[in-house]
């Protein structure tokens, strides 16, 4: 919607602003509770068509808000990084300047805002102006903490669905995310059937495999050990639990990138000189380095809890657990929508085989569906990286009629 | 030496007792430093040859200890576990009855003591009888804590070389040991090639790649940054690193452990009936649960200090930077041991390719040296776990002649 393009390189979304909605009614959550009031943050890229029938909807990850291309409205003084390894930068990208996705949407990319309405939200749980564990809670007056509902990605989706009908938007033309943002894509497709016409699910899975869990649960404890932590109801106090949230991150950082993208950005090379210091303290490594940098960097932009409730949300994503009795066939028996899969051969943590599973069970019933897997080395960070191969496989998925 | 047959299975080292050594003069240490006194805690199983020619030393891994086989004589009330992911309990085998290498080492093993004398010590800065970080440094009376030198996996062969030394062994029919082990051996390979005859070196490497350094490093941080950790002055506080060791041990864990072993042990199985409980603190799935108790069993047995010391010590081992410019080759060259390399397919952590590396090198050089890639799913843990495997390719090589 808020597009100028004076000083804007071609291709770009331009400026845009990130706006706040509050929904009208509570949202009722799996868990049982329902939550009110819900604001959500939220971009808009491309013009709404007269039939409102070119809106997609792009979820974002884990550590994602709703900023997701063009500059930002409010810039900080941090210059955005898109060279190299930038991913964590763009995945976050509070206060940056440019979206976390930006070389997929904009005018002619992937996501073309010449002809789609492009919607970004931050999710529900989040900690970048979506109600989240940061939010004040109406009924204390303080912010929630640990009293937030465990939420799920159907969860999010519900908000997201309640979200657009405050904007008139009944159909999605496509509904997009990576990882945890794929989860959604897939939530979208299963819940509302009849109101999506095509996913394109990136880097994603239907379930993560316990070796992904395993990881989250370590991330998890890492920042719910840290004392500061206090239980959760650490707002206020003066303290965050910024050093477990730091460990949480290296171990994020680890997994999304694969060993031999480590090899060639970093090999065993040595902060100074050519000799070691013999020092247990400082790192010795420019990996060591880079990861305490990147630890300290993501906790100035990110609220602990919100890391704890979306890693919570997206370990529990089981879409065979949750509509198909285990069965993940019977799960996606509803989905109506296009698919695409996009996998990434070095993605360790979202593999290739878990789009391969859900695939397998579209195609076995009889459902259009087109899986790539692109063979690219920087693991499950290709999913920001890799932008160029994507693009043509998305914009040729989507300019196929529904 | 200590062995009594009356109760003891067929093939067993029998019963055994950790014994102790004072080394007689300073060890000095690649820091510069030197160190004084220096206890060493070892076991020994089998008869050691009226030549001195049968010794087979034994180096074990990060969390091991000097009882790798037989039965403790001093057992705990901690039952020893041995089946499946047991790997973790006999690692370290903290007062557990059965050696943490008891599969390898006895009558008829790979280790054959009916044969070899087997050697087995703590490591230098070990917390389980060797001198280290929780050892009472003289000059103050108190333990070294942080003041303990940093050491090197040369440093702890410099200590096993001196401890030989003191029971009148001067050479080696073979030196073994797997991961740090294994690295402890090639560094026995390269320091001391006129005294040992064969390198059995498992799971290992000339050099830890930048992934596995980042574990090593993210292990580290857990523990440090912890508070209780006391810039590693804890000791007689009545508090200790346990949340940041507990940490450490869950990153150790899962990448000790394959993914599809974990698919295969676990699955998403949940702790409790078929269905979630929406909860951020407790444990959902097994894989959680898991995670959670072999981090407090661990943080009961092990000393966080002697984590870092050994983490780092294993981090900075580097055949090529110490002995050969950056020459993998070159440092080899000195090598006259015989070699045998074992590489289990599953292994991310120490990954076949690096032995590939090391087997390449001494090829070249033209020097004797068989590589086995034993395909085998459990990853890293495959050297305590794969007995069965190793087991003919080991005695195998070991009667050959040198």
């Amino acid at each position: 919607m808020s597009t100028s393009g004076s000083t804007i390189a071609a291709g770009s979304a331009g400026t845009v602003e990130t706006r706040f909605l509050d929904l009208p009614a509570p949202v009722p959550l799996d868990c049982g509770r329902s939550l009110h009031p819900v604001r959500v943050a939220y971009e808009t890229y491309g013009t709404l068509s007269p039939a409102r029938d070119n809106v997609i909807l792009v979820c974002h990850a884990l550590s994602g808000d709703a900023h997701a291309a063009g500059y930002s409205a409010a810039p900080s003084a941090e210059a955005s990084t898109r060279d190299g390894f930038g991913a964590d930068d763009r995945d976050g990208s509070a206060g940056k300047a440019l979206g976390w996705w930006d070389g997929m949407i904009g005018p002619g990319k992937a996501f073309d805002t010449d002809r789609f309405f492009v919607v970004s939200t931050n999710l529900l749980g989040g900690c970048r102006g979506t109600t989240g564990p940061s939010s004040v809670d109406q009924a204390t007056g303080k912010p929630y903490g640990t009293d937030f509902p465990v939420i799920t990605v159907a969860d999010m989706v519900r908000v997201e669905r309640a979200f657009l009908d405050e904007l008139g938007i009944a159909r999605l033309a496509a509904v997009a995310g990576g990882s945890l943002g794929g989860m959604q894509a897939l939530e979208w497709a299963v819940s509302y059937p009849d109101q999506v016409d095509a996913a394109v699910v990136i880097a994603s899975t239907h379930a993560l495999g316990p070796q992904g869990v395993a990881w989250n649960a370590i991330a998890r404890d890492a920042i719910m050990r840290d004392p500061a932590w206090q239980g959760g109801h650490y707002y206020g106090t003066g303290s965050a639990p910024s050093d477990g949230m730091g460990i949480a991150r290296m171990v994020g950082h680890i997994t999304y990138l694969s060993a031999p993208a480590l090899d060639d950005k970093f090999g065993r090379r040595l902060q100074f000189a050519d000799d070691i210091r013999y020092t247990l303290t400082e790192p010795e490594y420019e990996v060591e380095s880079y990861l305490r940098y990147q630890a300290a960097s993501f906790v100035k932009r990110f609220d602990a809890n919100t890391y704890l409730y979306t890693s919570r949300a997206l370990t529990y994503f089981d879409l065979a657990r949750s509509y198909g009795s285990g069965s993940l066939e019977r799960a996606l028996d509803r989905v109506a929508a296009r698919a695409l899969l996009i996998a990434f051969s070095s993605d360790w943590l979202y593999p290739p085989s878990a789009s391969t599973e859900i695939a397998d069970a579209l195609r076995t019933l009889g459902k259009p569906v087109e899986l790539q897997v692109i063979d690219a080395p920087y693991g499950h960070d290709c999913f920001l990286l890799e932008e160029a191969r994507q693009t043509p496989i998305i914009r040729r998925f989507l300019e196929e009629p529904s």
